[in-house]
């Protein structure tokens, strides 16, 4: 796992986009990625709740890191496509986007996931999101 | 349609995370909206290229302003769920997000849409959504 | 639940596609319904495994069943659409789709379900499935 | 053409579901792809209508063929996923499923496609879908 971590950190900070929406990674295991994104009126829809685009921007990205972690070093992901249902509001502090690899096969990973938004330690989940991702040899 | 233009300006404006992205609404149609936004570092991937999470909010966001056209001032809208194909990798200048009305009905609206990287005036489609929409008593 | 356990079975005993495929009800609980499905050579797609119309017939309606657990008896629901991922050949001598509910909403409801692919008691997920399911006024 | 026509064809009539179904191949073009299906009460869902179930078989077929049509003869197709958006009551004498091939890669094939219900020569569209299709070498 100490060659994964350091990859998906690595690859994670080189995204401009997660940057630019303040989210980080906070837990990489085999098989599941989480990142976290703090609530910012620079990031909200039309009623000043958190834009989907952020929503699905760390769903995404959480799906394909559990993704990574499955991979040899010869390989690396790339989303081939998603779908994603948004169930509630996202109202909220924090977000919490978790990914997890359901199967892992030679040319397709499949993830799902979900979303989580927190208002202090209560959550909802307030998205899931069903992703398959291309093992693409480096 | 002025009324619509007015609306649909004004909501474009109060979200916050297009304005971070930087994106434009470029036209508005009765159930075609079209949203531009130029590529900056800012909202890369790791490998420079525009991220799928970049590409994804301005695609839903034109698919559901494209559903906006088509309700009622009772009525306002919100994403269900869509799905997206990411077919190519986003290199370009600019891209323009493009959605479509294929069915209005009184309690949801699907959209299709695709999202077009630029090369000057060349283009490329990079990704192809299919968007499901609620209709919303105000 | 009697009432409802009564509504599912007539409306899945209507259903002339069930009953063509021999697929069944084996269990309905608050939220989660499960259909078999024995695999039978009228039923296969071009190298004799289960086609994936069959695999999708019944993990569809399990899912919009569970959805049916959730409404009042002045509702029905009707499928607005789902997504499917084919992860595994559909390999097997019995075919179990299980249909759950996530979010349950006044408009929408959304479930996930899965479809197992029994050899003896032994049993591989084949397939995952995210679908949205609208509760229609009678 | 000739090859992939009478490959197709192979195909198709040794699918075992189709047969049961009484689908039939009523077109074949580079990248597109018509399958016809009547009416049947064998394919009702609870109301009498076709059943999602049926629709689904005949337009995720339409798009794999779709895609076969794009692939050399060293490869067939296997459907990762798609998504279908139902979007009126299926109700018709019969139904044209037409898969339509819209970016063809390595590894993987992009198809949309559409459900039209044929009440004489008139018809509405009535379903679409969108699905990533796997290149798999044989």
């Amino acid at each position: 796992m100490k060659n994964i971590l350091q990859r998906i950190t690595d690859s994670f900070n080189s995204q401009g986009l997660m940057s630019t929406l303040s989210a980080q990674i906070v837990s990489i295991d085999d098989g599941e990625v989480q990142i976290e994104l703090p609530f910012s009126t620079k990031l909200s829809q039309q009623h000043g709740y958190l834009h989907a685009g952020a929503i699905t921007s760390i769903a995404d990205s959480a799906c394909g890191y559990a993704a990574l972690t499955k991979v040899s070093a010869k390989h690396e992901v790339v989303t081939a496509e998603f779908k994603i249902n948004f169930m509630r509001p996202a109202i909220g502090e924090r977000f919490l986007a978790i990914g997890r690899v359901v199967n892992s096969g030679k040319l397709l990973t499949v993830c799902t996931g979900e979303v989580q938004a927190y208002s202090g330690t209560d959550y909802k989940v307030i998205a899931i999101i069903q992703a398959t991702i291309v093992n693409v040899r480096i």
